[in-house]
């Protein structure tokens, strides 16, 4: 494949304005020269990151969670998910978000590589993880305004939500995709 | 596996606010009530919505973008995309999309499924297709402030981007397990 020719494409950033911020969303608007000269501006959702955790239990079924989502109106089933801590680790971030939202500590985490959810306009990074989980459970610890429930699957029915449409967020499908292709690498 | 309890979950907007209304970006913001009555505030992005085209050539080879994403500030490898436009379908927004940014027109389109890239904070849908080109190119017709040049792959060469981190955009990635997943039931 032919290697990604950067300059050729390199945006120079004249100007940005921060156009609004608030709890979890900021934006700035960027005044840019492409490459040929013309000018328009680029609308750039600021993020801090967040992380992706696929855990599984020592008897092979695998932690999901359904959580209401206002931006869609809709209790999606997801993998367990959040944002990055100013100054976190996404390794850091991983352990505690396993353990505030499935109430299970983390035995072994494997990272499966990083991927961006929405770079037209998002500078939000996703940094995806396998969890095996101890087997003892403590307790939930969530955020005081998440609202969410951890629910136990096996890969079959993972596998038959997401080609039903079932399962339908994002960074989920990725997430199981880059499991199904580590499994498959090692044989 | 267990039905969503959607009504466990719901959260009532009290009161919304444009926040933001930028020309790709537009931010509400909604005082809400959890199901246990307490209140908080949600930001919600709003998104007319995009397909995702997974185009192949029928000489077998699939037909990509490298494109400038200024939100990341890198040139990124990634499907035919583009945001649907006021009123239209998403397989109308498919065979624009394909013969605008790739120059070909499509021969065979397949419906693949949807999926929601970033549901914690926008209503994003992704409209994922495969298209089969017609063999003989026209000429890209690029949004004046594109900037994206298409690549040819051959399936192995995607596997790799994907499995060394050179393929990381998300919807790219998606796509790319959506079309997997349909070949495997195929046969």
């Amino acid at each position: 494949m032919e290697a990604i020719d950067e300059q050729a494409f390199v945006e120079k950033t004249l100007a940005t304005r921060r156009a609004f911020e608030g709890r979890a969303v900021v934006v700035d608007v960027l005044d840019i020269a492409m490459p040929d000269g013309r000018r328009t501006t680029r609308e750039v959702m600021r993020h801090r990151g967040a992380v992706c955790i696929l855990c599984q239990l020592p008897d092979g079924r695998y932690l999901l969670v359904h959580q209401y989502r206002k931006a869609v109106e809709r209790t999606l089933l997801e993998v367990v998910a959040g944002c990055m801590e100013p100054g976190e680790k996404p390794e850091e971030a991983a352990l505690r978000e396993t353990r505030e939202e499935s109430g299970y500590e983390v035995d072994r985490l494997t990272y499966l590589g990083s991927t961006l959810p929405s770079p037209g306009y998002c500078d939000e990074v996703h940094y995806h993880f396998h969890a095996l989980l101890k087997p003892m459970p403590l307790a939930q610890q969530l955020d005081t305004d998440e609202n969410l429930k951890p629910v136990l699957l096996a890969a079959e029915e993972i596998d038959r939500a997401i080609d039903d449409g079932t399962l339908d967020d994002g960074k989920s499908v990725i997430l199981w995709s880059l499991w199904q292709r580590r499994l498959a690498r090692q044989g």
